[in-house]
């Protein structure tokens, strides 16, 4: 109470780091987007090989006829982080994203957030370095051509993750708009990457080690029918990833040793929900800690069935937080009421108004 | 693609209105604590009178051995809304307050944020309004005189809102710490609360027609025992919150008519977990919509058993969003990532460099 203006400034307690959007990009492009990824999904591996020490819990989700918003939590005990998520396909019709988030990190011991961010770059990159990830166990040895089927907003971190990687050089590119693909191959000019524009499926596949399907429509659909798929391929299933929207023919999957990262998820929201509950599937955090195999022959189909975990999520928070400090792309927000005597918050309020915060309505 | 200056500038979607702590202050002093308190109360009648109509989930927990953070989610189908809440009990001991939060409120048709705010303060605001508008329907009337006993954080907001809601004049104040009774009568001064200072709990609620019990102990405690409860009483009972935290003694709740929340939470959290999973307990929503009735006589003893609602935090969220326009006092987030075109995220990400984002790593 001696020095009242002081006492009002918040303290170094009362604030939050807070990574907007334009943010978040300034810290893409402090170290590449290749680089980002790669540290992505560095964290991530990271994360899956101590998988047993998550609370892994289902989605939270709040459904309305045009989509839903989800909150996905998760802990390890020490930290706890969450995502909110919107889904809604008709979002674009009024200039909107289909889908946007932001997430939290927080101090289980204290329970004081610790970072609050964007989450729709973010997410855009965490899900490309999970598949890069996931295709490093799975893929064959020396992939160098990936067809993209499905050219919409996911295609170019898929290409850059693969890249990364993977050292993929070739991308086939195939939608059925076909300004996706030419939006696509621009925006991958200068990459390193050659982008070649394919009539169809069937031309987008020609040679490629690896196929991965990433469209939009959120319904079931066939991208890939079975006898499109040869021996020995990798899939990487990224757009089948909710109730009712899928894009490979259920004969594909038969043929294929399917990877998963959390199956009580995936069955709900994957391409595996055309199959039996108890359908064969591994869970990918086994296949990075040495407990079960990869790719084991030649001929094998792999196939990643993406649907997104709050362990990934979890793992980019840590990331972005770990990166803060070397870039200083974030601000400062005033988040946390942190009286002089965290007893008193009502003391804070009135003292804020004899400082003159009444006057200022 | 022609003026690529003013594309990078965020679109009046990618923002999403921020009420800092310093902005609640200053909203609250804008229209005075008490019409605030009142304004809460009113936005939370009118969501319980439409109780049916949301989706009432159970909070998510994380739990830590220092304490636990939570989600509570809730939604009309039209409107999302959440809170974020940590409850530390031994944060005080560094500085830290035992509870903060913050919220967001979104539109549930196409997903997007509209209000993301701090919520400490306004948590404080919500409860003294939520026990108030319970004991308009429960004190008896003409209450002039609320003991209260426990004189931490919550209790001004309290005093404030019974003064508010119910005229309530004489406060009968009592603390295991004399200190904190001390500085519950300091900030009152001027309120025109006449502010008592007990020496027992007995002796506070001497000629109380309301006592509220708001101790802050982690564990099951006897604040009233029954002999101390005198017929005819309202007991708005805020403290015990959580398995384990109890304030009343059994005997009490025997004796009284016990109105609730949300009787599946309450019945975990509040002090009715000292009775049997069956025993008789009245929903508020349903006195207040007057399907049931709220005190029928002078002698009963009521008890409002309150333990924190997630449709409290939604029509706080709700009349803190219709003030903002009115106060001004809030700042814009660049939260969302809003590209041209929807479908090109990774093309707002490349140009933010090529506009020079990349050179100030």
């Amino acid at each position: 109470m001696t020095d009242k203006t002081t006492s009002l400034q918040p303290s170094a307690l009362a604030y939050v780091p807070f990574v907007s959007v334009d943010d978040m990009m300034k810290n893409v492009h402090a170290i590449g987007v290749e680089a980002f990824i790669r540290g992505l999904a560095e964290y991530i591996e990271q994360d899956f090989l101590r998988w047993e020490s998550f609370d892994k819990k289902p989605r939270i989700p709040a459904h309305a006829p045009q989509g839903v918003i989800e909150l996905m939590p998760t802990s390890d005990g020490k930290t706890f982080g969450f995502k909110y998520v919107n889904g809604h396909p008709g979002n674009t019709q009024d200039g909107r994203q289909t889908v946007t988030g932001f997430g939290v990190l927080a101090d289980l011991s204290n329970g004081y957030p610790v970072l609050f961010t964007e989450m729709t770059i973010l997410t855009a990159l965490r899900t490309a370095a999970t598949s890069a990830l996931a295709a490093k166990y799975l893929a064959p040895e020396r992939s160098r051509t990936m067809a993209v089927i499905g050219n919409g907003a996911q295609s170019d971190f898929q290409c850059l993750g693969f890249k990364a990687l993977l050292g993929i050089t070739e991308i086939r590119a195939y939608d059925i708009d076909p300004a996706a693909s030419v939006r696509l191959a621009r925006n991958l000019a200068g990459s390193g990457l050659n982008v070649t524009i394919c009539k169809s499926p069937e031309d987008a596949i020609e040679g490629a080690q690896i196929i991965t399907t990433v469209t939009a429509d959120k319904r079931c659909n066939t991208i890939l029918t079975d006898n499109m798929v040869g021996a020995g391929v990798h899939i990487n299933a990224v757009g089948g990833d909710c109730p009712g929207k899928t894009e490979l023919h259920k004969d594909i999957l038969l043929r294929s040793d399917i990877f998963v990262e959390f199956p009580p998820q995936t069955r709900i929201e994957g391409e595996i929900q055309q199959l039996d509950a108890d359908s064969p599937v591994t869970e990918l955090w086994q296949v990075y800690s040495g407990q079960l195999p990869g790719r084991t022959s030649r001929d094998q189909i792999t196939l990643f069935d993406s649907v997104g975990f709050a362990i990934e999520d979890f793992a980019a928070l840590r990331f972005l937080k770990d990166l803060l400090p070397r870039t200083g792309h974030y601000s400062k927000l005033d988040l946390l009421a942190d009286p002089d005597d965290p007893r008193d918050l009502f003391g804070m309020l009135i003292r804020s108004k004899e400082q003159g915060n009444g006057a200022a309505a």
